[in-house]
């Protein structure tokens, strides 16, 4: 999406690849929204460290980060000794794979990278289809988001308010982003409408990722905190919901996603508003038979007992808000159940949450994707 | 409540008076979590400022440091003519009425004090009568929490996991609390259970000022971001509800609390946990006719946009958490309708939200108070 960094507009990627330099260029996610940089990662053990230490994040973007990764490593090998090549290749697959152990967006994409790889004979070949196969998964990161966008679009008037929580912004993708792509593209089509942001404590996401996407394209925006959104749609003020999902269970429906978008389809339903789940169809998993055991990550205290900002003085700094002696439960993510889902939108359109399994076929269950 | 400063451990109120110095002697909340220290008011306007300044806050405790304050103002007035005394409460009753605009305890409080006083026919036995109708203003506070306490007790079993959002404790009044006050009871009945905390962004009352006053007592507790409650719900891990409130209708048990407290009540109504709200009677509104009418404030939105807390230097530090460019809205509190209320708890019992109105006589309505 456009950036403007003193004042000049660009469009970016979140990641893209500088082949001349072998070199994976990442938006440094961590100093947002405070600063905007791109960094470009010497070698594929960089790029792994970036993943690890959360210069990106979001599934389609460390997928296309490893898809990149696996080829940067690929075409820093020397010589044309094609075994040897392929021990190098596991070598580099590994170590980006461990950069992120629970995702399983890199551990996709590099397999696309290494089936691409496998049609060819020699070492320079290898290297070619490595890298095309990168861009593509990429380009195909893309357009998955663009088809997104294009269908949810058309719940969004002139004049619709509506909440979204945490970050599946383009930040989280290639580009244009899953929850977001619906009001990007509703944008472009000259449609007015205001979105309100929760902050999504405790790591703030939606006050930090969120609106920093939303000011740069000029989207008109507020930052709520996350107690606030029941008040709003109780006063008539937000009319739909659009979040993304880390992981959608195609047999039940049922969404995991962010800490708090339970609670959101909760008040949605009280209040009959359609809550939709925007979705790439990597993040269907066709297998777990329930949501509740969808592994919930425990993470830090504490994120909970403070927060990550900016002092007066341009300081980054986390302050420790809570009471010193007491501890926090810090649950990542909860999940929704289907009957709350109004609909998922997907890149092959938008379904009824009891539609996934039905027409899972279409939708590439068993197609190896 | 008990407090342990520095090892040693002593019973404190919120707000006392020494009358050998004339001095209203306050907890410096703002200072809480972080530091615990008893400041005294040189003077009446000194108390006053110490209201507009959150020094002090909670209706229990600013109607009481109004009360003694307006005390503390007659006392220091030198001479016996009558005439001039009165002028001179009338100042100090001003003086301290403007000290928060909006809120009706300092109002009632002291009129309860000057109702008093009108006993008195000489300069020295009104300022007697101020003194004892303040003190007996604070003592009526106390007892009124402890039977909230007795009341509430009896919904606290030994293994309840219980929630509470914002500050409804001890802080909040003279001592004990409301929302807090069956809990203390509880576990001086030995009985063992767990409080999540909300942290209740965006001023985090909840992991500072509970967390805080839970720590001090011992209660075991944890503090949970305010988006992870509906999460703790869904996995059996919460059994019951007790929030305060800041204005509950007399004619529709309507309650009006914290922002968050009305998306708590749909949560616990979706998964059939009770949920009650902790009152003293003085905060019942008998005549407004609908919740909806009750004006909710909108607060700075820097409170939404970043957090107050302490640096790994000590340091109290505001730190800005969102996107530099963006705007946020910041309603203060929002509306409980009865029907996702299981009780009130007051001085006098626990009665379903529909009772308030059939009961008003013997709750105090039109008997002036």
């Amino acid at each position: 999406m456009n950036v403007t960094v003193h004042g000049r507009t660009r469009h970016y990627r979140t990641v893209t690849f500088d082949a001349a330099k072998n070199s994976v260029l990442l938006i440094e996610q961590r100093l947002l929204p405070h600063e905007f940089k791109i960094i470009g990662t010497r070698d594929y053990r960089a790029t792994a460290a970036a993943i690890t230490d959360m210069v990106v994040r979001g599934a389609g973007a460390i997928g296309a980060t490893a898809a990149y990764g696996l080829a940067q490593g690929a075409r820093a090998f020397r010589g044309a000794n094609l075994k040897k090549f392929r021990q190098h290749v596991e070598a580099v697959y590994q170590t980006l794979k461990a950069a992120r152990p629970t995702a399983v967006d890199p551990v996709n994409a590099m397999n696309e990278v290494r089936h691409a790889m496998a049609a060819g004979t020699t070492v320079e070949e290898q290297k070619n289809l490595a890298l095309a196969a990168a861009e593509g998964f990429a380009h195909d990161d893309v357009q998955h988001c663009e088809a997104i966008g294009r269908h949810g679009a058309k719940l969004i008037r002139s004049g619709t308010k509506m909440l979204t929580h945490c970050n599946a912004g383009w930040l989280a993708f290639v580009d244009i982003g899953s929850a977001t792509a619906p009001m990007y593209a509703a944008q472009q089509q000259g449609r007015k409408f205001h979105v309100y942001c929760d902050e999504t404590r405790p790591r703030s996401q939606g006050a930090t990722l969120t609106a920093w996407e939303l000011a740069q394209q000029s989207v008109s925006h507020q930052i709520i905190a996350d107690n606030a959104a029941g008040h709003l749609m109780q006063r008539g003020q937000i009319d739909l919901v659009i979040v993304g999902s880390d992981r959608t269970l195609g047999r039940t429906g049922e969404v995991a996603n962010k800490i708090g978008t339970y609670t959101k389809a909760v008040l949605a339903k009280r209040h009959g508003i359609p809550f939709y789940v925007a979705i790439p169809l990597s993040t269907i998993d066709w297998n777990l038979k329930r949501g509740f055991d969808i592994p919930i990550e425990e993470r830090h205290e504490a994120e909970v007992l403070g927060a990550w900002g900016v002092t007066k003085q341009g300081k980054r700094e986390y302050v420790r808000v809570a009471n010193p002696s007491s501890r926090a439960f810090n649950a990542g993510f909860d999940v929704t159940p289907a009957e709350l889902i109004t609909g998922i939108i997907t890149p092959a359109g938008i379904f009824k949450p009891g539609e996934l399994w039905k027409r899972r076929h279409e939708l590439g269950f068993g197609s190896g994707k």
